[in-house]
């Protein structure tokens, strides 16, 4: 990873920012610019230097992790936002210190400005009108790509992998278990996000988590689950099927698919994350089942499983390369059943790249 | 779960403090007040009513959840705390609501406020000097122990599981999987962290998540894991031997477990916090390994895996029957060794209830 071009196009955007220091303490920003693992630090860069406060339990971690980065290590036992701010303060030249808003509670802040020298308490800490680290990890970086096209990768293998294992009768938590050991086995660092494994009428819950309930003879199992890789999120959904479906089950499977493959199509540098939600929901609206189709069409994905930007009505954000979104419409019909298909997709200059190319034509069990 | 009497003690605190509403928005809050388990929801509490606003994926999950709580549910496009504030704002009677500064981050406040009337952007809502719901959360109901009693008994077999299962040549991984692979089989919800799995001279890293090292002939191997069971957290951690330990090694065990069980013996209804620290910590002191034990000795459990209480140098909580704590000593040598050993203990009227009864002297294998 290139911590080091990082950290500079960092210092270039507060530059043009007039910002003189500036307080990192979300956690996968921190690692995104230092590449510290741990779960608790605080980075503090300013246009010369930049260094990352811990704690006790991350000595020797730290010094492993952060040293290509070219950054500092500080052992604190105070916290470590504190420290830094403090560090921050104590540099010369530094007037203000910016902060994102969206990563720091009303609570932190006031502890923060009360550990300040009174005369700075009022204006050093700057809010970040942009979210400035979270703006940089938008656009994945050749490196990024790599290990996420591995995370996509070894998520599509797992589908395969599962698909030899379901049938009815088991209990949704064993196909999950199942799921998650191979992911293990393959050298996932963990799941990145509780998997979904909902089947027969639970699938018509978006986010129906693994139960104790078995696969019924005849439904449709949803699997939504992903992996952590090297530190990147994959995300990938499927819906399968267990016995033949009726008419309606398998023209409601085509809606989405076809929804899917439309979003998919409408994605390329340029083009508003608005205008994709519009081309997948616009065809479920045409088959009468808009109402169905309860959530946004997708979601950036990265360090974190839910990322900037937002695929969703509406939106404004104008897709450029290197981002990595899903696009996974769906439907849900209470009490009946439910089907969902997720891709993640790399846009590209010309359209996109599906990262996940497992099968998405119906698959009957 | 008695979501009610939760309700109505959570109401007493509302009405002692001359709060007439309150936004909750963490979402371990709103199932502990509720019983809601998605990922997307706010509650409104009034002295009268409670509402619980979440999103359309939501619908069918809250309206089954949420009943027995007598909460209503709304189902909105806008994000959930913006519609539960302007719900709070419309209530009869009620001129200001209460937000928990430790849960709120400052661009979402800010947001908030915008979408109130004007008249009632500057002073309706109201920062709590106290997390209230938090404090409730604190002391676990008899409902929450039991579950708590079955969850950390789950890890416990998950410990003696596993102690079949190690042998030099295996990766960390691989450890790590069958130990989640045993708790999905046995009905967990998930892991409650990634799990620790820390193996000759990488157990002297604290949080030394399982990587592809295979385990060493001779050597410690520290696992520190938890599971979710009924939304709860387990976390416990023995550190095992494999091949046996030399005099320098076997005395660190021996002082770790020694300030392990002074920490235990130091727990009691109206103790502080920070003396049960200092049982543990001065045991490690005496030996001389005080700079090695470089964390806290412990923390709260409970619907997340860190909670208050903190347990660790001068803390001043004092602590009452029903708080569910860990007791985790540990010292670390980098490049050579670490051993950490830890337990769940409920805290009772006269003393200390440990929740994971595993066996705690050296274990050779």
């Amino acid at each position: 990873m290139d911590h080091l071009r990082r950290i500079g196009a960092l210092r270039r955007k507060l530059t043009r920012s007039g910002i003189h220091g500036l307080l990192v303490t979300h956690l996968p920003d921190v690692r995104y610019l230092c590449g510290f693992t741990g779960s608790s630090a605080a980075l503090a860069i300013t246009r010369r230097s930049a260094r990352m406060f811990t704690d006790g339990r991350y000595a020797t971690q730290a010094a492993e992790e952060v040293q290509v980065a070219r950054t500092d290590v500080e052992i604190v036992t105070s916290p470590a936002a504190t420290a830094a701010v403090q560090w921050l303060a104590a540099q010369p030249g530094i007037e203000t210190a910016g902060f994102d808003p969206n990563r720091t509670t009303v609570a932190e802040l006031a502890r923060l400005k009360e550990g300040l020298p009174s005369r700075l308490r009022k204006a050093f800490l700057t809010s970040l009108p942009d979210p400035l680290v979270e703006r940089l990890r938008l656009v994945k970086d050749d490196d990024e790509l790599a290990i996420m096209r591995e995370a996509a990768h070894m998520g599509c293998k797992l589908f395969e992998h599962i698909l030899t294992f379901i049938r009815p009768g088991l209990r949704e938590v064993e196909v999950a278990a199942e799921l998650e050991h191979r992911a293990r086995l393959m050298g996932a660092e963990g799941m990145s996000f509780d998997t979904i494994v909902a089947s027969g009428p639970r699938s018509a819950l978006p986010h129906g988590h693994a139960t104790t309930q078995r696969l019924p003879r005849k439904g449709f199992v949803t699997l939504d689950f992903g992996i952590i890789h090297k530190g990147y999120c994959s995300d990938m959904t499927r819906t399968v099927r267990l016995g033949s479906p009726t008419t309606r089950e398998r023209n409601a499977y085509h809606a989405v698919l076809e929804a899917q493959e439309a979003g998919v199509a409408a994605v390329s540098s340029g083009v508003s994350s608005g205008d994709v939600d519009e081309a997948a929901r616009s065809v479920l609206r045409r088959e009468g089942l808009a109402e169905a189709f309860s959530h946004s069409t997708g979601h950036g994905v990265g360090l974190e499983i839910h990322e900037a930007p937002r695929i969703g009505a509406k939106q404004k954000t104008r897709l450029q390369a290197g981002m990595v979104i899903t696009i996974e419409p769906g439907i849900y019909l209470p009490g009946e059943f439910g089907v969902r298909i997720e891709d993640m997709v790399a846009v590209t200059r010309t359209g996109g790249e599906i990262l996940t190319p497992a099968p998405k034509a119906l698959i009957q069990l």
